[in-house]
């Protein structure tokens, strides 16, 4: 069988430092912010001309970080999956699916395009509502074209609407933690943190435990927990940490 | 510089048989069908269960029939483009662009899911509002993810909306032909035949000539002109022949 070989244009350098807990749709978290650097033999300012009219952009990616390198073995999947929005338990095909584990691993998102920085001969775009692993590798960069893409009319039975969020708050630790932290970032990280955390992260697989999640995002590390309580379910976070 | 090897999972069956006069996004010929055909190592029904709940799926595919294959020679690449709704004339960037001669010649299209079809092995996809070429290869397919993908606040400076529509109108000759073609047909050809020619499909960089074009649809080919009278402009169809 005939096959492309395709080559990165760009890298993603992300908020989002590991897969736990990274949005699972692009546009959740308007917070989540990143940048899309051209690789050398494409950053050129020419290329992206143009660009700043598009308010929006998709990106045509790599998954990254993904267990197994599927490249070269498409024997390797599977024909059905388990999407998180079903609750992990029950299985759908791989196409009628968003899922990572697909013949060719390759994902679609639209981001929000707040910039294009061209410095010297490295052309970047600074994006929002990201929901990308930091390192992604981009195969392709087009505008979003709002009467193509945005259909109205459009439908779907389990994922018409977004996921329901839950409510977030911050021990007094935390709060505490996190003016600290936040000295340095030019984004609120409070609002980051709950934009990442009201998803509600944890496995589909195993919704009901209350053990200690770690997640890392930008330069630190947040502890956070899950309970129910008798004014419904929140998560609850218990501190942050500056790496390294 | 490292590549990644991806091989079609699936080939386009569509009703054009030429690049000329493809619709040049998705959506915009409701009536342009096809049928997305699972080769026979990824044909296989589990891996589409649930498709059916998507009223509409993204096709990411290679760009078929460009003059010169692009794959492994990224280097060929032009940073700009002229696209076809700044008039032929501006250039833009290739990445402000959804051209198809770009560093990895792959696309993006949103069609409307019509019917998922299994029979024995084969499975396909009965799709409309198509803007395919016949035989282009598919990479991947999936659900088109309303609350993600239609971006409502998305804007774009120069391809906001659809492109102007022109008038059409057909010659005695090319009705009767119609009527004698249109048997054995299941979609209605005059419709299919507006909705392709009042899109102006003439190339931007030669909008004033009044030449015969011919466009091959489906079994047959029709020729029409461009024509602008006082009543305004519009586009007429001389004639239509069936191929063979």
């Amino acid at each position: 069988m005939e096959s492309y070989s395709l080559v990165p244009i760009a890298v993603v350098e992300s908020c989002y430092k590991q897969k736990f807990a990274i949005p699972r749709q692009s546009g959740l978290v308007p917070t989540g912010r990143g940048r899309i650097r051209f690789l050398p033999e494409f950053s050129c300012a020419e290329a992206v001309e143009g660009l700043e009219q598009a308010s929006h952009i998709w990106l045509q990616f790599v998954f990254h970080g993904i267990d197994k390198p599927s490249f070269g073995q498409q024997g390797d999947w599977s024909p059905r999956v388990r999407p998180p929005r079903l609750g992990g338990n029950q299985k759908i095909g791989v196409f009628a699916s968003r899922s990572t584990h697909r013949p060719n691993p390759i994902g679609l998102s639209a981001v929000k395009l707040d910039k294009v920085v061209i410095e010297d001969k490295q052309v970047s775009l600074e994006v929002s509502g990201l929901d990308l692993l930091d390192g992604t590798p981009v195969l392709d960069i087009k505008p979003y074209i709002p009467y193509a893409d945005c259909i109205e009319s459009a439908s779907h039975g389990f994922a018409e609407e977004e996921p329901e969020k839950l409510s977030v708050c911050f021990d007094s630790q935390a709060e505490e933690q996190l003016s600290e932290i936040q000295c340095g970032h030019s984004i609120c990280l409070k609002t980051l943190i709950k934009e990442v955390l009201q998803q509600d992260p944890r496995p589909a697989y195993r919704q009901l435990d209350d053990r200690v999640y770690g997640v890392r995002l930008l330069n630190f590390e947040l502890n956070w927990q899950y309970s129910q309580r008798d004014k419904g379910a929140e998560i609850r976070v218990l501190g942050l940490s500056v790496e390294g």
